[in-house]
């Protein structure tokens, strides 16, 4: 009988998460354990919205995934998956290399959902990794020292489509940021435009009214101007035009409207609501008993409510922890557990010193809110790489 | 009878140093001088190849005029000159104030000679301002970070026209910044390419042909690739056409090859070579006893080689004290005196540590240039702003 094979694809909150786990609990040569990321990193994908705006170094966001892994253990694969082949059960590389497994774990995380609105995926940046984030911090930049050239008003001009948390956080982040590039470049503040546009009826749909309603104060205070209720009709090279009619120029719209599972799976003909697959209570892609979906790609009913949980690190690093667990029942032969949500609270920062959360039942404002976010944002450091990744990339 | 009014037109080199120099001289009330400026602040025109490439922050490369003023002895107004009249003893600002003078100094600086290639003035940048210099500088940035969302070979070409001074030193500093871009972006330094492109046969024409040896050794062992012999027949958005055809693809051309004089001063009607005013010895335009014209507008007449001097900081620095001279001596009623140039040597910077020189007749390299090049630019400083601006400025 051959050792049986764990393939994780991804290494984000849930991959990741996976791994350290299964390679605390399993013994050497117990398993053969494989993990495949398209980078040598992992990175903080609830941080990107800071190095986005540019007010966190993009490397403070991200850590090289060896330094966690017991290679003895893990075997790292630096690769893009292209295609999973699940009769066969293969994972084909963009490489060409193939992959074979036993029980796989997919934890690819999510692309931006664009509901159909035409020109976003063609004109519109999307906060997504370090290499968008990247790029999106110098194309303000950029920007702003065009305008000193070109005095171009849709220059400076800027536009987030979307008020859930990473467009708000960004928004907070970026009016930071914004002094601070006026300075730089000697522009005078009031000629920077910041829009925050939103079909729904409100800012962070689903949270408290209070909650919301400070949000609003205190990124209104920091300048921006809100247009909800107003969905994107278009997206052009030189901005957007809203369900109205109404066109605002702009070189910069970042989109933070959602998100959808990553198309590989979809096109691996799992069975999928925009892109996720609805998960069984042991995370199982339906019809299979070896293929486990987490993270971003996994769609989990909230049985409670009857509506999906919303995809958050929180709850990825939670299935990938209970997923290693059932992966070694599996493997010793015990029983598996059903995965339950425990939810510990959301926090949704706006900027130094400012935020808006709800623990427990507690409504927590401005820096007692901001405290709690370093507590949460160091807390998943510290599951994911315990104390000395905590002391290398801590919130102080 | 009243005060005479002297009238200063820009704050480089020539402009400030007639005022700083004036305003030593002169008493309370017995000129009224204005010194008039596009920006605030006066920039060191010849650091401007390092905050190009982004080694130097360009705040470094700047002072403001007002703090290098003695404001009760000289009024300054930022503005831009739209048009001098003659006849009328007028300037005109583009806000629509208009200034009189007795005693106009013209030292509106230079702007981008293309020799009628196209393309260039749409599609190249050029260094020539903070403004364009930062631009230049986030271009640079943004084309690394847009090359890891969408791998375009262009996006990591980068195109120097020209290879004098400017195009010369820029390389220098380019080729220092590119390895921490490849660092800070995960690019590899294999990807970059850097060409320099001069249509003369030699770079640094006119310089010692061991000192030229010995730059083109650095720079290409620094991965600057030399075309030299080789026009640029056009510049488009995607790159450059050279005379021999060959296309190279670029989304950065950066062109140094030669300047002209403010368009200002022809548009006025004086008569010119490439923008620039024959003066007379005391600086004089011809047939105007009441028009002085220093710095990059001027050209001068080198008598032992019959050709003009090369528009240099050094000179333009001359210029404005041996002027700020002969004012005094018209309004008090003394005697002009002509202006000789004192060449001191010439020192071109090739990046950290690395640089050539001839000082007198001797020649510098690496090490020894690098640091005779800091005392000429710190000198430079002294000259303009005393002590104080020097102890701000400095380079170590």
């Amino acid at each position: 009988m051959s050792t049986p094979k764990i393939l994780i694809l991804g290494a984000g909150y849930g991959g990741l998460m996976t791994a350290v786990r299964l390679q605390k609990q399993m013994n050497y040569n117990e398993v053969e354990m494989t993990l495949v990321n398209k980078h040598d990193y992992h990175y903080f994908t609830t941080w990107l919205h800071e190095p986005a705006a540019g007010t966190t170094d993009p490397d403070k966001c991200r850590v090289e995934i060896q330094t966690l892994l017991d290679t003895n253990k893990i075997k790292f694969v630096k690769g893009s998956v292209s295609e999973i082949k699940r009769e066969e059960k293969k994972v084909l590389l963009e490489s060409g290399e193939e992959l074979t497994y036993d029980y796989l774990v997919v934890a690819l995380g999510s692309e931006p959902e664009t509901f159909g609105i035409q020109g976003l995926k063609e004109y519109a940046f999307s906060i997504r990794s370090i290499n968008s984030v990247r790029e999106i911090r110098e194309h303000i930049e950029y920007n702003f020292a065009k305008y000193k050239m070109e005095h171009r008003p849709e220059q400076l001009t800027f536009i987030v489509g979307g008020a859930g948390f990473t467009g708000i956080e960004f928004l907070g982040e970026l009016t930071d940021r914004i002094p601070e590039l006026c300075e730089e470049f000697d522009v005078d503040r009031s000629l920077v435009k910041v829009y925050n546009i939103e079909a729904a009826p409100t800012v962070l749909p689903g949270f408290d009214q209070e909650l919301v309603d400070y949000a609003m104060e205190v990124l209104t205070r920091k300048g921006v101007t809100f247009k909800i209720n107003t969905p994107i009709k278009e997206c052009t090279p030189d901005g957007v035009v809203l369900g109205d009619g109404e066109e605002i120029k702009s070189n910069t719209v970042i989109w933070t409207g959602g998100v959808r599972g990553n198309s590989v799976i979809e096109k691996a003909g799992f069975e999928t609501m925009r892109g996720r697959v609805k998960v069984d209570e042991f995370l199982r892609a339906p019809g299979h008993e070896d293929v486990f979906v987490i993270g971003d790609s996994a769609l989990l009913i909230n049985n409670e409510t009857n509506r999906p949980y919303p995809p958050t690190a929180q709850i990825a690093i939670q299935e990938g922890d209970t997923l290693a667990s059932n992966l070694i029942a599996l493997i010793r032969g015990g029983q598996m557990k059903a995965f339950v949500p425990s939810l510990k609270g959301t926090v949704a920062s706006l900027g130094k010193g400012e935020a808006i959360g709800l623990v427990g039942d507690k409504k927590l404002f401005g820096g007692s809110a901001a405290f709690m976010k370093k507590v949460i944002d160091n807390r998943s450091l510290f599951l994911i790489g315990g104390l000395s990744l905590m002391m290398k990339k801590a919130k102080l």
